[in-house]
Order: C-alpha cells, then sequence, then structure tokens
C-alpha cells in the first residue's frame, strides 16, 4: 500500500532556505560569488578551531561522540557564567526551535507565539507538530511590539513564544526590560533566539544568570558570530529543569564528534571572535551611513545586517536592485511578496572591500 | 509561570545510550579501554576520510552547507543502482527514524510495530511522539518473525513498522523473501534497518533496485560499516515521492559540510570498508567458534557482533562475566534484567588480538 503522510506534512509548505550559489563556486574555482543574503560572517573561524578540526584521530571518527556534549556544555557555561545544567548542544539553533516545539507544544492546540515579520522556519516548526501559531504584527515603521503582545499570546493559549532578537529582517534589538517584561506577562516559555546577538550590546543572560528565571529559553548559534555557519551548531540556555527535559527528547546523539571539537575551540577562542564582530559593528556603521546617503531608509540595526529600504520605486527598484547584483554575482535578499518588505533588502554587512564592490553595483543598477 | 512539558514528555524515559567509557580515556592517554559494547567498527575509517576532513577550508566552514547534501546523495545512489532522489541524508540513522514517525504516525493513534526484543531507541520516539506502540515477540530460540507478525501490526492499526536486519542484538537475518512477504502483508510502510548490513550478505535494496516498491524505507549508517560513528551520518533510502515528504519535516540543514565530505568520501571509497567487513567476518567465525568452544550457544551472525548465552548459571553468571570484564578495562554489552536476554551477552566483533584479550578475560572470569 503507498506512504500515506500525515494531513498536515501532505499539506506543509516546506522551508526555502536563502538563496544560495552553486556550492563549487564558493568553495573555489569558478565565479566569485559574495553571498550577503543569508547572514554568514565574512570572517573565517578562529584559527583554534581549524586546528581542532585537523588535528582529529581517526579514532575519534571510529567512536561514538559523548551523548551529552559534556565539554562543550562546560566551555559554554564558563563563558556565560551558568553551570553545564543550563546549557544543551544542538544540531544548529534550528533543533533546539524543534527540540522545544516537540516538547512543548500539543498537536492540535496550545501552539507557539511569534511576531511578524519573522524568522519564516518558526510557523513551519509549528505545521510539522501541526500546533498552531499565533502571528502578532509588530507596529509602525520601525516594527515595533505592540503592548498587547503577550495578552494576544495568551488568548491564543500559546505555550511557547519567539522572540528574535536583535530582531530579523529589521535588526532592531529590544532592551532586557522590555524582554524581562515580555516573559513576565506571558504565560508560556519565552524563547529569546539571540542568532545575532554577538552584534549587539546587550543580551538577555542577565535573566538567567542574575534572575534564575524559569520562563525563559536563550538561543545561540555559532552560525553567524563565530563563522561556523557549515558547522550546524546551536545551544540552548535554560534552567537546568528544563534544559534536562528537553534533553530526553533529543536524538541521542545529536551533535557530532567533529561539531563538538570544533565548537568548543569556537567558544574559548572568544576573543578572536570579538575581534570580528566588532569589525561587523564598525563595517555595518559605514554600510548603514552609504546607504542613507543614497537615500535608502535604514533603521539602526544590532544586527550583523541591515534592512534598507529603497529610495523610490517600492518593490520593483528593490528588485530591479536585487537582480542587477545577482548578474554580477552579489546576492542579496529581497523579499518577494512577503508583506511590508517589497520594496526592502536585507543585505549582509561584509568586509569593506566587499562593501564597496556591493555599493557600487547599487550605483549602477539600472 | 513554570513550563509545563507534554504530559507524554513527562512520562517519557529517555533513551539511554550504551555505556561510554570517560572519552578521555580512549581518545588518547589513560587507561586503554576496549569497547565491545556499542558495535564501532574496530577499524578506522579510510585515509580518504580523513584526507576530506582535514582538507577542509576555513571558507567551507563559514558557508551554510547544501541543505540537501546533493553530492553525498549523489555518491550514495551510485553506489546503490538508483537515484539521488531515492536518497534523504540524515543526522545519524536516528534522525531518520524521528522524520519517519513525524510524518507518517500521528499523536494518539496510527503508531508503529516492532518486534522484541529490539532496539530500544523506537519506543522512546513513538513515545516524544505520542504515538502507540504494537509489539510483537519474536519466537523461539532463535528468535524467529511469528507467521502473524504483519497481520498483528495490521490489527493494531500501525502506520510504520520496523525490522531491523540483521537483527539486534541476536545478529539473525531474515532473507530477501521473508522482507518481501512482510511488506507485502502489512498495510503500512515497512522500514527495515539496515544499520549492520554491511557485515550480511543480501540486503533489502533489489525491493527499491529492481522492483521500486513504495511501501519499503531502507535505513542504512556510516557509524558501523565505515568506521564513523562519530560522525553522526545516516541515510534513507525509498521511493523519491517518499523522500520528498521527509525532506519537507526534516531540519533545513540537518548535516553539516564536515559530515557531508567525509560521508562522501566514505562512500565513494567502499573498497577499504569492504576490506573491513571481510576482517569483521571472518573474525566473527573466530569468535563464534570460539565460544561456542567454551560452551556458550551462540546463535550464526550476520552482524558484526555475537550474541552468546553462557553455558551456565544464566542471569548471575552473565553479570558476573560482564563485571569481570568491566574490571579489567573491556566493556561488553549485558542487558540486565531484559526479557530473555537475561543470560545473554552480546560482544562486538574486534580485532583478533581484541579477540584474544577478551577470550582470556572469559576463561579468567570467578
Amino acid at each position: 500500500m503507498p506512504a500515506k503522510a500525515r494531513d498536515n506534512i501532505e499539506r506543509l509548505d516546506a522551508y526555502v532556505p536563502g538563496e544560495q550559489p552553486g556550492y563549487a563556486q564558493t568553495s573555489g574555482g569558478g565565479a566569485v560569488v559574495l553571498k550577503f543574503n543569508t547572514n554568514e560572517s565574512p570572517y573565517p573561524p578562529s584559527d583554534a578551531v581549524l586546528r581542532a578540526v585537523r588535528g582529529l584521530s581517526a579514532e575519534a571518527l571510529r567512536l561514538y561522540p559523548p551523548a551529552d556534549a559534556a565539554e562543550f556544555r562546560a566551555a559554554a557555561a564558563a563563558a556565560h557564567g551558568l553551570t553545564p545544567g543550563h546549557v544543551i548542544a544542538t544540531n544548529g539553533g534550528d533543533e533546539l526551535l524543534r527540540l522545544l516545539i516537540t516538547v512543548f507544544c500539543e498537536p492540535g492546540n496550545g501552539g507557539i507565539g511569534t511576531t511578524a515579520p519573522s524568522y519564516t522556519l518558526y510557523p513551519v516548526l509549528a505545521a510539522i507538530q501541526d500546533t498552531p501559531v499565533c502571528v502578532v504584527d509588530r507596529v509602525g515603521d520601525d516594527f515595533a511590539l505592540p503592548g498587547d503582545l503577550a495578552q494576544r499570546w495568551n488568548d491564543a493559549g500559546c505555550r511557547l513564544a519567539f522572540l528574535v532578537n536583535p530582531h530579523a529582517p529589521t535588526g532592531r534589538l529590544e532592551p532586557l526590560d522590555t524582554v524581562r517584561a515580555l516573559a513576565e506577562a506571558f504565560d508560556g516559555l519565552l524563547v529569546v533566539d539571540e542568532a545575532y546577538v554577538d552584534f549587539a550590546e546587550g543580551d538577555a543572560l542577565p535573566l538567567l544568570r542574575d534572575e534564575a528565571r524559569g520562563d525563559v529559553v536563550i538561543l545561540r548559534s555559532l552560525s553567524k558570530g563565530y563563522g561556523l555557519a557549515g558547522l550546524r551548531f546551536g545551544y540552548g540556555l535554560a534552567d537546568p529543569t528544563i534544559i534536562a527535559t528537553l534533553d530526553k527528547a533529543r536524538d541521542s546523539y545529536n551533535t557530532d564528534i567533529v561539531a563538538q571539537v570544533a565548537a568548543t575551540a569556537a567558544v574559548r577562542d572568544v576573543d578572536y571572535a570579538r575581534s570580528t564582530w566588532q569589525k561587523v559593528i564598525d563595517e555595518r556603521a559605514r554600510l548603514t551611513g552609504e546607504l542613507r546617503r543614497r537615500g535608502f531608509a535604514v533603521p539602526d540595526s544590532a544586527s550583523n545586517f541591515v534592512l534598507a529600504a529603497v529610495p523610490g520605486g517600492g518593490a520593483a527598484r528593490a528588485e530591479a536592485i536585487y537582480r542587477h547584483c545577482k548578474t554580477h554575482g552579489v546576492l542579496i535578499r529581497y523579499f518577494g511578496n512577503q508583506p511590508r518588505l517589497g520594496d526592502r533588502l536585507r543585505i549582509t554587512v561584509g568586509t569593506p572591500a566587499q562593501t564597496d564592490r556591493l555599493l557600487g553595483l547599487i550605483d549602477s543598477a539600472p
């Protein structure tokens, strides 16, 4: 008998990752492509990471990895002033998002709260679990949080809510007091998705480290701030009782030995990573200024990208710039017909030379 | 408000991975520990794998990996005489198991069928999805499949059934005709878990390659046959419509770039892997003979382990041997109070020198 998937899976529109050039083009040979569309760091990972990967023995590959990623968890705990019991290592931040929904959201009811616009994976993961999504629009030109956000999530019976902070795609950062107030007002578990926090001033760590809150989970990723998008390594920080529950539901050996040793080396060499963050922050200021000088409306960003509204012509003009850049081997993020984003472009911050190339293309766009 | 997990998660007893020595002990320095308890290969991965890992550029780590693992899928398809559309790459075989349950099994009903004894992760994954499990006991001293197996799975409304073949923990291999008949009689999707098939003669590939069946999924793993348990890489083979459905539900970048290049190198160098399989097969014959000579009842195994019933004393004797070996730095698998397995030990096949050491310990056990 032919296999029949669950109805919610049959109906599902899969998540579409950001546009990727043919891999061969970017990993050597062929046309050089600049990717400003998926928010990778423009800087390579630490030499310590490369040494850790290249130094791996055949024996380490032969044996099952530590199921609990103990060494990484100790390193992350030390970096954040928490205990290893506060840390869960995951196969990318995306695995943590899925795990949270698996553990806390019932199929059929008690779903997730999000804001719009936001990470388009959230509703896909909810649909896979067959749990509802309560989407609350951000308000105004600056995409602020509405005052009744928590109440609306509560009214919908949400068990989890996801706040990307700094926000994507705007780069807007909510201050700690706002995050704390949201956690207090929301009846469920607030997930603060800090995938981009390395480029911001301030994070939600005090809510765990100083206030020992049991209603907050922080997501971190090594993809952006540590130049390790290829590695798929993320982690969650939360009260140890929450971590222990998540641990029961994760795949038994969810992170491999290569990723564990590389991630451990990366967080131990935070000084290197921090030096790359500062370069990105400096270049973000220059890119923002240059775009504004050209008439783009660019809100201040606390992330490693900026969201730029084109100075005239709306969505057609945004698409023209996107296509012109793409023709010349430079990818930026164009949102097509997504609500409120049609006339905007999201541009990852690159190196100074890369910014110059991008600006030249913008200036020469038809 | 403190977070409350779903009831099925609160109730869940997490999967317990096989006993692992302290990682530092096995990866260099400290007491040498021989692991005959979790079925790793005694041989290292191919040099081509090590070259692929060590040759990875910083740039490859910096960028997101190919979301579709296209190069690996092409290599696996070529190896098996299938198309890339028949292949899904997963973060270990365990991710494929979870994905299958996510996609095909409803919470609350329409669960999974298994046989007992079997891989203890299956019921854990079912409990996470909150879907029922229909466990059918294998029969007789040789743990054969009962004739009404498919009917009992059908009566329980199972949407999926899992057949480990070769079977763990016995090593018993069902011939292709039996697997085909089971797929035909079962109303759902039959998952043939071939984690150990590299050490057997015959597999279920003809059901896909020659017969294009749409009711069978084959699971493969690089953990055992390719000496890559540390890497967490598995894959599924099935009709492309099934693969496309699974693809929608997997985490968007579920396998990282290191694992992709290493796995690709491994399957391309199947000649090396095959040479290690032959050595394991030869040593399995010697270990079986030596154990039988000592009075153990050891059924023929088609896997990289043997299941040995101790010659007298039952569970107490099995435990004594297990503890004696452990005291001397050698781990074998003792099943404690698991039904029908209390007087048996599962022993991974090692190198000839390792077998000698193990036999010496068995001979000196009190």
